[in-house]
């Protein structure tokens, strides 16, 4: 595709390189921008940049934070005993939105993937392990996406979480597809599958 | 969908405004913007506002430029004798990758529509109509997508030309499908289009 201007070509080239979004895609975000006003396209510019450069994250559950502790650690409403493991924030939010929940989260930051090279020292592990005797975790719920990547990182877990033999691990109750990511999950299925968690048998 | 963060909310909220993508979608990009090097966002974000604050127009035809005259303009070796009228610079783009058009164009700017409010004073007609003795032109070729609209402008153009009987009119040929965009169309359909265009019968 040849464009009729440099300018035009940059941000069709910058769009399409976002998950999902080919040229042609591009093109027709670019040229909506084009013929609305100035002001949506600089809100959307700096919406980006300031997300981007000014995030920051819980230092406790590494979770999405404006402060440094996230509005859901710092909730003593919530139940600090009982830690929900996810992989991405993604989940957090998904799991939030059932509004079944009511302890907190440790976010992994992804799964073990030797594929992408993602190693365990690459995720918020050792955090957790931390985390556990300080806060006085009393249950831990592995809520990974039942794929090849995150059934070998719960699995991972299991065998670290060893070292606490007076905490109960469970994992979310089936329900979700075999293969599936939680995020796809409809809330009500996702919803049930955190209240009906399955505990995990002691090795 | 409940954020945990201001700066993700808006982020996800600016990227939604956006045709064809839903908040889903739109969290999905933000925490993909948010995986990436910080450079990634700041790449994306300066290619929109630059594009969209720096953009002009070509004087001559309305086709998005870089500069006063377009490079279509400005190529001696096209026929600036022929005009193929498009409702958008979509259409100008889609045209010159079938590499079977030597011509120049003139953008409208949209079609004439009721519904939104856009009637033959907001589109670049004048322009055209001036455009014709200025130029010495001697073809004119609706290219406008048979759609309602589209045929409304159409119609409305070919009694405006009406003014200049000895410049021949003719409408891209039947193969595009009734009713499509013309963006839409395959390279082969859309080039084949132009060369067996159908010239009008003078009213
Ligand atoms: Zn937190
Ligand atoms: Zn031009």
């Amino acid at each position: 595709m040849e464009f009729p201007s440099k300018l035009i070509e940059n941000a069709v080239g910058e769009l399409a390189k976002l998950p999902g979004i080919g040229r042609k895609t591009a093109l027709r975000l670019t040229l909506h921008l084009l013929k609305a006003e100035t002001e949506a396209t600089s809100a959307l510019a700096e919406a980006l940049a300031k997300m981007r450069f000014e995030i920051t994250y819980c230092q406790t559950c590494h979770n999405i934070s404006d402060t440094e502790e996230c509005s859901i650690c710092a909730n003593k409403l919530r139940d600090h005993s009982m830690v929900c493991v996810v992989s991405d924030i993604r989940d957090v939010i998904a799991i939030e939105n059932t509004g079944q929940y009511q302890g907190v989260y440790h976010v992994l930051g992804g799964v073990i993937s030797p594929i992408e090279g993602i190693g365990p020292s690459d995720l918020h592990i050792d955090t957790l392990l931390t985390r556990i005797p300080e806060s006085e975790i009393k249950e831990i719920i592995l809520a990974i996406s039942p794929t090849m990547e995150g059934d070998t990182t719960a699995f991972f877990l299991s065998r670290k979480l060893r070292e606490f033999p007076d905490v109960h691990i469970s994992t979310i109750a089936r329900g979700i597809p075999m293969g599936g990511e939680l995020e796809y999950a409809d809330e009500i299925t996702l919803g049930r599958s955190i209240v009906e968690r399955t505990r995990q048998a002691k090795a």
